[in-house]
């Protein structure tokens, strides 16, 4: 079945408006990239590909007769499509030119070309939109903690009636539970990143470099995966298991272990699995450490169900792996939730610290990753869905240790 | 000539020591992700891929026998290659487990596990590394107005006695003089996105949407240039001319104006060239603006040459692009520095607000780019070396408008 992303939105803001009623918060500001895409619908291409920080909001109002509103520069909100549903447009103008030849655009044709980014152009709009929907006082939740300083200090100079809280914690709690719109995209993206993988390692031998596995996993997701762009492929070959942006050219080697760790993008949607491969036959000792890191992960899959807490999934699986042959295992965390996060990992964490605990529509990452000095990475990462009664895998390889 | 890689990093060092002592500060500390690669010379994927902020930092002394100490997690610390020129190693532990089966790290290795960002160990270590180096009071420059506001006050607390300055422009005035090796860098990354415009064009006709042309060109980068990664690549087919982040699948009809507005990545410096093409034949009010916009871009070529203000080629360019068909023409800026910016532009900007001169060794993007509702995108983008006595194209394509 194919979900609606107008439906989507609309259980979005259905949902932040129960928060926004329990919190007695007026209105929700989204500054960064993935939570603008979020409230409005609208990916920005300032924001995502070239990184800009605090370059449009999205305003999403308690009062549910109140569109939202999308505050952006002309260039790009000239890209937003016309049946977005549920949302207004305010915009400001930017260092690059936007003509109107024909006269297409009638009096909202401005021609002002200021030579910097306007955040003071944009906060003033904010303040303006807030007025004109009569919050002037009250609470207002902004993504106080992911702002440059600048760019605080405006805000607070653009609405200095407001108090402003944190909407991170907010934007948390919204974005842990899916709606079937984006379950239908991180099913397909685990699906990509799984062909990716498949058809990647029909062509690792020995002598075959981390860089060249990069190349061919990019290739096999433009030629088989419908061209869905890779979001991170932290693949490494043998002993240097560290990330890295320039990839490794070292032959691979006999015994050397290959492991991928990689995401895919759909329509914003990240997935994040793991697995692990072997030139030729792995040592004893890689076989000791992946057969505990395997026992770990089936007890994982095992303690995953509506209620239950994520803490004692940590708990219960940091056990099994330590009574499975490494004693010494240690870890920050064992899971996290994904979805928008371009850094892969989003809260909540399967980690001593998490008091919270599953629900249904949650999609959460199970990762029991090795990283050894004189090993290299070992890692079974998978995606799942937590359902009504227990939880349902969304990517399909085998979890054994396979040799090529 | 392939230059050096420590050659370059031994020619930053010295250039930021000069500026130290012009500004009197003991020491400058990088932590965005371009700066901390351009400062120690290894990129963060923890900052390049995953985007994440303040999570290492590249110290660099005035003092010239100190060498650059880098402060960074222990996961990604481990991919630092060991012939780092002039770099000093501190780590801090991270959520990721690192484990030592062999003994190999002695006495260094040490198995703690937040599972927290840790923000404050990071700054605590940078706070040890100043005092050792005896700054513990004076001038060391950060960059603040790029650092999160929780990271700038975790940053005070950690150094309360500093007097803590704005690193940018200091940063800035640095990366506009490119040292050899970074040239090296930029001219084959123009090389690279002019192939793969040279290679996708090939396969263009009427049909053709953004979506295919903005596959097709990431499938030429992986064939044809050596699988350089593409940094962006802004292809726009007939009038929907906004940056999209999800393509339009539109097909082109007759009389689409294709642009690409691209950038390839190589060791970390991009290019950033436009150039424009039409499916059949151009309107005749195509022609006339493309014809404006070619002879101010030609006028922009002239301009180019150490002493010239960057303000003076901005305003004799603007004034041929009015005076040639286009009178409202408008703009913030027609060229910018390039080299390690994610966001492509990088200051000094030719606009009216810069009061600056070129330099031999700048490279300088110049672009007049066109956006109008109702005629889609048309953009000329050079890529130029500022050289003794004028200036060097680095990439080579037509700047007709040409027809597929």
């Amino acid at each position: 079945m194919v979900y609606d992303k107008k439906k989507h939105l609309k259980n979005v803001a259905e949902r932040a408006r129960m928060i926004m009623e329990r919190e007695n918060i007026e209105a929700i500001v989204a500054s960064s990239c993935e939570n603008f895409y979020y409230l409005s619908g609208h990916p920005s291409t300032f924001m995502y590909t070239l990184r800009m920080s605090e370059v449009a909001l999205a305003v999403m109002f308690r009062d549910p007769s109140r569109s939202t509103v999308i505050i952006m520069n002309e260039f790009e909100a000239a890209g937003i499509s016309a049946d977005l549903p549920g949302c207004e447009l305010r915009t400001y103008p930017t260092w690059v030119d936007v003509d109107d030849p024909f006269g297409l655009r009638g009096a909202r044709y401005e021609g002002k070309r200021p030579d910097k980014h306007q955040i003071h152009e944009m906060f003033g709009l904010l303040s303006e939109v807030l007025a004109e929907h009569g919050i002037t006082s009250g609470k207002v939740a902004v993504e106080l903690s992911s702002m440059r300083c600048p760019a605080v200090n405006a805000l607070r100079e653009a609405v200095p009636g407001l108090e402003l809280t944190e909407a991170g914690l907010v934007l948390t709690e919204l974005r842990a539970r899916k709606t079937p719109w984006e379950i239908d995209q991180l099913r397909q993206s685990c699906a990509f990143a799984e062909i990716g993988i498949a058809e990647t390692i029909k062509g690792i031998r020995t002598g075959s470099s981390a860089a060249e596995i990069a190349d061919a996993f990019r290739l096999a997701l433009l030629t088989h995966a419908d061209g869905a762009p890779s979001r991170f492929h932290m693949i490494s070959v043998g002993g240097n298991f560290a990330p890295a942006h320039i990839f490794d050219t070292r032959p691979g080697e006999p015994g050397d272990l290959i492991k991928f760790d990689v995401g895919v993008d759909v329509a914003g949607y990240g997935s994040d699995i793991a697995r692990t491969f072997v030139l030729g036959s792995p040592s004893d000792t890689v076989k000791r450490i992946y057969g505990a890191l395997r026992a770990g992960h089936d007890r994982l899959l095992e303690l995953i169900e509506p209620g239950q807490p994520m803490k004692r999934a940590f708990d219960e699986a940091m056990h099994v792996i330590r009574s499975s042959g490494l004693p010494n295992y240690n870890r920050g965390h064992l899971g996290h939730s994904a979805g928008l996060s371009l850094a892969a990992e989003e809260a909540p964490f399967l980690s001593p610290s998490e008091e919270g605990v599953f629900h249904p529509g949650m999609v959460i990452c199970l990762e029991t990753p090795y990283y050894g000095y004189g090993i290299g990475a070992i890692m079974i990462e998978d995606m799942v869905l937590v359902t009504d009664n227990g939880c349902e895998r969304l990517n399909k390889l085998s979890r054994d240790l396979i040799s090529l």
